[in-house]
């Protein structure tokens, strides 16, 4: 079977919001392997919500919609699916229950006028929302000899996706005999259109595993996802394509990571081979140290992590020598090597890690240009150093250096 | 006129990615009155790319696609916006010699079997791509005695976003005499449900300005847009609701914000009060300074931050009494206060800023569960401490923090 997700939003249509449902959605259903053929977001104008289910029907076994759940004039999702499936709407006192407590909450009196938030769709699943007011619903149906899903979930990201997990994917379940698997290999030091233009002959080539790739400041991801019977046969399809790739790219390049992000790599490796660290950082101010920070069990080998923004944090916290950044300048190899090293002396680590650079929009100068940075590991008496210039916003620049940072590190403990 | 946003990519409909391109068109739709009436996702599937240009542009009169203009067989956008317009392909020089100079960056030599991405629909004003092989295009027709605009976008966002900016809006904005303006209200220490309950009567009656809401860990924000012939127009618009929200909430609690983000007015009061700051982070590990850190020209007043992740670091670097711990824990008001106080005082600055808990998902107890954490701010001899149980996933518990911290210095240094 294959679905559509449907988000019902007019916060969406006008970019106020990013469309994530869509995205958690659509990643549980690959997961069960059930293809999504397409997403679509209309507005709350009940005219069009009906027109987008009724196309949504029309081409795909399994319509997903979320939002709409309401108790206004506008919020019509639930008698859209009725009239698809041609049903009455009929009263549920279970939800008329939940919404008297879930307005108590609010130390509220439930408002009869939002009765409509009790009715469902003869026949339907009513799923619990402990979350929020608007309970949810699945409904067969049939059109033509086919089986048809309709399935309404409420917006907010945090009521809908506790429901996908714990209701709709374990429903969904029995329509799929198979499940799919991928692995995230992140490449660095390769720029996106160079890593991309490596690997298009595999991208292009490959059905199953499928390869996509997405950029990020600072790396490019490899998603290689295979589908088949179980578990282990998709790893076996994975495994020769991941090698090819990782030889492709070279081993100090590629690298599998849970989530896809660089600390993950970083903090178990720190973590397994029980190296401590510390951190110094100027223009990332402190980005280094909390995406690290993000990994569990890190205190074990994170220690101390310095913000030395100013010249005189430098100095003072640092020990960074007055006449080093007075002759070089704070945007310097020579300050990136004493922050380095003056963060392992004063937390008392193996490895000092620095960021020196110039984030913008101002302070840019011909030799010292907006998004140059330096890099600085400190370890085992040995100063590694990197000089970037990036481009991008002030965002992505530092987001840029804390990735390499957090990678350089790696190259430096990797066997 | 009206517009639909289509984007082609699989990797959307895997849930690999979320859909970014949607969001920026949008917005930058929105900014120019020109309404969006849906969005949609579908893969590289020729077919399906064809049905969904048809729905697009039966339904709305502008379109604008982004992905499927590769070299491959699969990318076939422009073969369907030609077919949909019926007029043929044309060579374009100008983007044979774009592809052969992008291609030459790469080192390669441009492969001829490539030749489909210097041909375009006939009639099309063709959009040159500063960073990427693929040239975009925008066509004019019509159906029906209807103008309908088509217009195709690489899907890269580094690619699509400069384009849209310097060609597309440029050239959309002549059949717009409206604008459009917006204002974010930023909500904070009242729950999401609460404040949408608080504001839902003006959230439904609104239909200019217009109301929505979205939360993140620590803030609601009320995104209150206008649409009219001027700004000026706008803002008068905008301002009775603006007031009565902030009303509702009380000052303390709500604010005006550019971004949406609660730094920037903390960075914009500190900046214009001149009052220096230090952080000492635990819990977040460095995510208040980063986040501080990203207003432009800080650098005057955030002076340093001190991630003392560990119980020595806390004691070595702060100062913390080690009894403190030892009586107390590192997760205390008593804690927290000497982290603030011990982080001014290493700094040499005005305000102490700290933050403790217990991130999870290991380290909780009955006592002191996972998502509890204190915030302490020191300012002028007096302590300002606030104690959460937060709820999530270790990112969102310490994103919370952060957002908690950075407002709760503000809410001390505002009038």
């Amino acid at each position: 079977m294959n679905a559509e997700i449907l988000c019902v939003g007019t916060e969406l249509l006008h970019g106020d919001i990013v469309n994530t449902n869509a995205q958690y959605i659509s990643k549980k259903l690959a997961e069960i392997a059930i293809d999504v053929h397409y997403q679509s977001v209309v507005g709350d104008n009940p005219d069009r919500i009906k027109k987008c289910l009724g196309v949504a029907f029309f081409r795909t076994d399994i319509v997903i919609c979320t939002g709409g759940l309401g108790p206004t004039q506008d919020d019509i999702t639930k008698e859209a699916l009725a009239e698809y499936f041609n049903v009455d709407m009929v009263y549920d006192e279970k939800s008329y229950q939940h919404l008297n407590k879930m307005y108590h909450r609010f130390r509220k009196d439930f408002p009869e006028n939002n009765m409509r938030q009790a009715y469902f769709p003869k026949g339907s699943i009513i799923l619990d929302n402990p979350n929020g007011t608007a309970n949810a619903c699945i409904m067969k149906g049939e059109t033509e000899g086919k089986a048809k899903i309709g399935i309404l979930l409420p917006g907010p990201p945090k009521e809908m996706s506790p429901m996908v997990d714990k209701e709709v994917i374990p429903y969904l379940k029995q329509f799929s005999n198979q499940v799919v698997f991928g692995e995230k290999l992140v490449v660095v030091n390769i720029g996106e259109s160079a890593a991309e233009e490596m690997a298009l002959d595999l991208i292009k080539k490959q059905t199953n595993p499928t390869i996509a790739t997405y950029a990020s400041a600072g790396k490019v991801i490899f998603r290689i996802t295979a589908k088949a019977e179980s578990k282990e046969k998709c790893i076996d399809i994975i495994e020769p394509v991941k090698d090819e790739l990782i030889r492709r790219f070279g081993r100090e390049n590629a690298y599998i990571t849970k989530t896809g992000n660089v600390e993950d790599r970083t903090a178990e490796l720190l973590l397994k081979k029980n190296i401590t660290i510390a951190t110094a950082e100027s223009l990332t101010g402190g980005m280094v140290a909390s995406r690290l920070v993000n990994h569990p069990g890190i205190s074990s080998v994170f220690k101390e992590g310095f913000v030395t923004y100013s010249n005189e944090a430098k100095i003072n916290t640092l020990h960074v020598n007055k006449d080093t950044i007075k002759e070089y300048g704070a945007v310097s190899p020579e300050t990136a090597k004493e922050m380095a090293y003056g963060a392992s002396q004063a937390a008392g680590t193996e490895i000092g890690v620095s960021t020196t650079g110039i984030a913008g929009p101002d302070g840019g100068t011909p030799e010292k240009p907006v998004g140059l940075f330096y890099i600085c590991v400190y370890y085992k008496d040995k100063y590694h150093i990197r000089k970037v210039n990036a481009t991008g916003s002030r965002e992505i620049i530092r987001e840029r250096a804390s990735t390499t940072a957090i990678d350089m590190v790696r190259s430096c403990i990797e066997d």
